[in-house]
């Protein structure tokens, strides 16, 4: 489905983000039509002049709109759901719960600790980090964990916008810790999501650097 | 302003939680009555099972309307402003926009390096963590610092919740590497909450353990 807008939102991502990911699954399961501009972040391209203005916040994903500019995932997702009335689920105030359950607690561990132990040079990277950011992701895991084993979706009976936040970094190969065969509810969740229609890898919605393997090619 | 609730929402937090405080402030600058409920966080309050049956997520805050909860600080924020059509702001995607912002760059690294230097003991403290944690919340403060040097609030003309969201660990005493003095467009944003009309300090606002400093008493 097409929405009407006047011109086509354009989303600012790059495959290897998981925020960007969020969005950009957002907008696809809400049917909103939406063109990729790829930023080259690993060489800086979220901190260069021209996209800073476009996105002060110096992150991704940015969802230019034509007379707009919308940024952070969780703003994007809850916007594409409101406009189409998808993905909101039953109840609101639960489905916004575990929405922001994971910008705080699940993405923003999962995220950093999947960037400094694939995407960052070796000798830049503290095990002392890495082995706190993997306790703080454990603890939220578990309670993604127990609420998978009492109910098929995190919001109630039904996909949301919060299942899309809290798998934003679950369906990528590079290695951060995190192995499904620990979680087996969390495991059938994600087959779950997957099997929605329309669903897509992150690496085959959004584009990545020239030269990056499709399925594993972390930066060193 | 009391409103019509069947009963007094009951806000479960402590008074050194940042999380807990944007929802109080929150709520009482909606005008919304509630009463506080002291929870024994660094006694592992937020982790017995009575709390767990209330909170899932073993987090606080968490406000009890009686019929149900909410949790995770953002939701409350916006339950109290939509309920109340106070706080909001003009622009409802940018009043979004920061207030994921905060939860996924601001109070996230804020609130942990507050908890790591202040209330764990310091044979805990992990001087890697504490460094990368410091220069995530710089990075994250540079940031409110730019926005803030252009314009009196951070989604447009006037305060709404993304202001008390990523104000939530800033008004506390006890150290963590921010220093007001070296951002004076967050130092003057700060005096600008504070005068706002029923602002009351997190330790006036919410109950703390018993012999805890009212102005700095940090555990060790």
């Amino acid at each position: 489905m097409r929405e009407g807008y006047g011109v086509t939102p354009r989303l600012h991502c790059f495959g290897e983000s998981g925020n960007a990911y969020k969005a950009a699954l957002t907008l696809t399961l809400c049917g909103i039509a939406w063109e990729p501009v790829w930023v080259d972040f690993f060489r800086g391209g979220a901190r260069r002049t021209e996209y800073l203005r476009l996105n002060p916040m110096g992150e991704v994903p940015a969802l230019d709109l034509g007379d707009r500019v919308l940024s952070q995932s969780g703003a994007i997702q809850l916007w594409a759901a409101e406009r189409t009335g998808r993905l909101l689920g039953p109840d609101r105030e639960e489905t916004l719960r575990w929405l922001f359950f994971d910008n705080h607690k699940v993405s923003a561990q999962a995220g950093m600790l999947r960037f400094l132990g694939n995407f960052l040079a070796p000798d830049r990277r503290d095990p002392a980090v890495l082995a706190w950011l993997s306790g703080r992701l454990r603890a939220a895991l578990k309670v993604l964990e127990a609420r998978l084993s009492e109910g098929f979706w995190l919001a109630g009976e039904e996909p949301t916008i919060a299942d899309l936040a809290c798998c934003g970094y679950l369906f990528y190969p590079e290695p951060f810790g995190f192995d499904r065969a620990d979680w087996p509810a969390i495991d059938r969740w994600l087959d779950r999501i997957a099997a929605l229609p329309g669903w897509q890898h992150p690496y085959d919605l959004m584009p990545r650097r020239e030269g990056a393997s499709p399925s594993l090619g972390p930066l060193t």
